[in-house]
């Protein structure tokens, strides 16, 4: 099937492929009085009276709001507000289907960081979660950070959305082979804002002193210049933070150059970047994360050819997808029915050893539950709303 | 039925009335690859190529922000943001019931007239649409005035809706008098939001030049303090600008004084104003649109001994409702269809007339269709989306 022309159709046929439906028929003059004037007073009231209850009486702690500015949108770039819709309308199904959590799409006309920042928190009020969504670093990570303190978990999945399934492909990857979380040495390319989530999430730099942490003992980080070293003056402020936890022993060079004896490659940059011989070049039985799309960092069989033990990639025709849907409806869903006012590192853990422990027996081409399976989203909401629960 | 309380329950029971649905079901791979990555990719392309094409692709056709601040929420004043929701969710039920319209709650979290109107335009991609409610004056007319270039319609309903429903209304009403409308001498208490756009509305002040328009002979407003007029110091500026079309003759005093010789009485204030004495004031034949809720300024039967011919409420349980659901449903789906770029004037005028011709033979007790007439909003529909056409 050639999936850009039927999507394209598909697209104009339904016009749109989310609808708001009322959740009773407003036939009689009855049902007009209760769910409109006057009844509807009531609940005003009662939320007016005491705003803990806009959980109870409104649409609030199911409903999330996907926003972007559609700055850094799938493979296409800043392609801006509009042309960004359909990829947020498909992330609303997406949350419907595995999370029963209904979500709207928030498409921004501005790509200006204060202004994103303020809107999200004026439009707060009805929502339960913020989604945000292809906005581009290192903007993106400013404004997650200040938007932690609004009183609703506010997540960019971009960022720990991959992060967490990387970490519980690495969980199951490890065990496969036989290698230790904290012994292994990771090499990432790309700096962006997934490839800082995952540097961030495998250095447990957000949970210091949480014991349940499991940090790896080495990350060297490259971005399109190589590898990120001290000695570099073209780092932007992410890429600065980067290098405290990163790259201890100061190397410099290539991506290639640090593959050297490196027990993982994490991919989140342009495809077709090594090949077999780089993978020789690794430690034994390397574990290959290549998350490029459409065209990996390296194809699995080529990376076999180098020795690789374990390979994923982002693609769904391969196996060992690393696809986010594994995480954010799960998350967001275990969030929702805690209430929770953030997600905190101890809930990301959860996520990503929930969705690794959905596979007891890992197995080569098996070591990251399937997309579609559904179950997955319902365990992760378990452990994430009990790690939330047990957080507050 | 005690509807407050029960409407307590029904919210509390739902948990919010309006739900996100799929148009479609993702069971497979191929669903996902079409919804979502990597097919999604192709409409993307295409509306960053053409920006018109949002219109073809997503839901922005058929999509509507109701728009609050939560400043001036039904008859309950200015509640805030999260003690509207329920409101606005109401007022989505109805865009659905009575025109198929996906409209969705963008609750502020600012009462700032800056804010408001910066955060309307940068949410407004994925919008065909932007309903401003219950936002309280003068805010809220310079919110709607500095609104109406952002290239998709922007109708505050608390001041047109009513409006537009009234002078469906007057139209019947004189014509079963046998007066025509022209000659009426009007008078309006409250100088609210509803009230400024009854006036303009009747006296045709968007309309210079429109000779579809008929505007009344006189109007004269009032407020809490009596009659405006050129010698008060009081007038904030939308009052003031108000003096520009009302009052020719440069009347002072009370409503009650101003109602002497009055073929009309409009009330968009407090409940228990009037007497009967105070209509035997007005000309013969008068003409009663007594809009306070839930207690009119003047129930029917007591307008009806001061020597009324005709009244009309805002109450679902007398004769002659003024209900906006005659109006907004219908305004918002022929705007769409035509993907108009702003409501003017002559589709508002449309609206009123299509209303007023859904009852070609009036009585005493039928000026005005029932509020649940689903064809009424059928026909203001295609009135409305007709001089939309015309107007491009």
């Amino acid at each position: 099937m050639d999936y850009f022309k039927e999507s394209l159709y598909l697209h104009q046929y339904l016009k749109g492929k989310i609808r708001m439906t009322p959740k009773m028929d407003v036939r009689s003059k009855e049902d007009l009085s209760l769910v409109y004037s006057p009844g509807v007073a009531e609940p005003c009231r009662a939320i007016a009276a005491d705003p803990e209850k806009v959980w109870d009486y409104t649409i609030k702690g199911n409903t999330v709001a996907i926003v972007t500015d559609g700055s850094a949108v799938l493979g296409l770039g800043n392609i801006g507000a509009k042309a960004s819709i359909p990829v947020m309308e498909g992330k609303a199904m997406l949350f419907k289907r595995f999370a029963n959590i209904d979500a709207f799409p928030i498409c921004l006309d501005t790509q200006d960081t204060e202004k994103i920042i303020e809107t999200v928190k004026i439009i707060a009020p009805v929502f339960g979660g913020i989604n945000l969504e292809d906005i581009s670093a290192p903007r993106s990570f400013e404004i997650e950070e200040r938007l932690q303190d609004i009183g609703i978990p506010v997540f960019h999945d971009d960022q720990h959305g991959t992060a967490i399934v990387v970490l519980a492909g690495l969980i199951n990857a490890a065990k496969l082979v036989g290698k230790n979380l904290f012994d292994l040495k990771v090499v990432i390319n790309g700096a962006g804002a997934a490839g800082v989530a995952i540097a961030r999430l495998l250095r447990c730099v957000d949970h210091v002193g949480n014991t349940e942490c499991i940090s790896v003992r080495e990350v060297i980080m490259c971005d399109s210049k190589g590898v990120i070293h001290a000695g570099r003056d073209d780092l932007n402020s992410s890429k600065q933070e980067v290098l405290q936890y990163t790259n201890p022993s100061g190397k410099s060079g290539t991506v290639h150059d640090a593959l050297q004896d490196a027990d993982v490659f994490i991919g989140v940059s342009v495809g077709g970047l090594l090949k077999a011989e780089d993978v020789q070049r690794m430690a034994n039985d390397a574990i290959i994360f290549a998350l490029a799309n459409p065209d990996p960092e390296i194809m699995p069989d080529e990376a076999y050819k180098g020795g690789a033990a374990i390979v994923g990639t982002g693609r769904s025709d391969l196996p060992n997808q690393v696809n986010n849907v594994l995480g954010f409806p799960g998350i967001f869903r275990g969030a929702l029915d805690a209430q929770a006012r953030r997600i905190t590192p101890s809930m990301k853990l959860a996520a990503a050893y929930a969705i690794a422990d959905f596979i007891p027996n890992p197995t080569r081409e098996s070591i990251i539950p399937a997309s579609l399976q559904e179950q997955v989203a319902w365990k992760v909401a378990e452990a994430v709303r009990e790690a939330a629960l047990k957080d507050m």
